[in-house]
């Protein structure tokens, strides 16, 4: 990734303390967002790695891993695919529980949104713990489908969330 | 628009009766999001009555909103700014509250997220009573931002959702 895009990210991220609980240093993106030129370099940047990647169907997590999940569906012309909370999607879904640090989470797909053959890029905007990356591509791989690679906008290393995404190549524009 | 996207989103559009709740057809557009020469069609054509309105910002409502409306930001090369249930945005928000058919819903938006020369399109998946575009049109005013016109995917012109949209221009690419 370039370093130059990365600082610019960094600048342009706002951080919020104790949000939305105490003691988390919360990135908020929507500056980023805001920024038409920076978030075009964004899109194109999570892409570019998997343009010769034959991928067939990017998968994003609700619900802001939808803002660059779409735009990146464009541009490799692949089919979009939502991974959303329980009671979202409207037709038959299969789900999958998974741990967090107090309790645990749900996600869900519908059940026809991926074929056996179906090469799958899972796009989010913050790769954190890897909680939810990890459960998206267990859910990926419930569906059939085959979870080529994982990129992100911005991975907090310290939190070590690729180690759970064993076997599946990462990628994030700026780590912090 | 075109006949015959409109047809081709209708043949791709699933029918879940009774969702959420009873005697509600929902219009599931996951089959529309999974093709994505249908996608990027639906994409472009969202965009073009606007391609010379001099957009500056693209306001898109959680969640699905957001799968349309960051691409169409993309193509008009303009910011993309989200508006989200309450307790999601972690900067400080401006919220409006609005009408259900029974009781009360809240919309949020970041209070920097628009400027007073913002002119800004509204994007969201269906336009159905009309309350929450209506509210997202308000929201925008609140700001300070210019709603320069609406657009959807779907539009269910049979619960007049424009009526609440007042003189704000509003474009679907499907009518039931």
């Amino acid at each position: 990734m370039s370093a130059d895009l990365a600082a610019r990210i960094r600048a342009s991220v706002r951080e919020i303390p104790d949000f939305p609980q105490p003691g988390i240093n919360f990135k908020d993106i929507t500056p980023v967002l805001a920024n038409h030129t920076l978030f075009a370099e964004i899109i194109h940047a999570l892409a570019e790695p998997y343009r010769t990647a034959d991928i067939t169907k990017v998968v994003a997590i609700e619900s802001r891993g939808f803002i660059f999940g779409a735009p990146v569906a464009m541009l490799l012309a692949c089919g979009f695919v939502p991974i959303r909370k329980p009671g979202k999607l409207p037709h038959t879904t299969q789900r999958i529980e998974y741990a967090l640090e107090y309790g645990t989470d749900i996600l869900e797909a519908h059940v026809d949104s991926l074929a056996v053959d179906d090469r799958v890029l899972i796009i989010d905007d913050v790769l954190a713990t890897g909680g939810t990356a990890g459960a998206a591509a267990d859910l990926v791989r419930l569906l059939g489908g085959n979870p080529v690679g994982a990129a992100f906008v911005i991975e907090l290393g310290f939190l070590a969330g690729r180690e759970k995404l064993v076997k599946l190549p990462v990628t994030s524009l700026l780590c912090y």
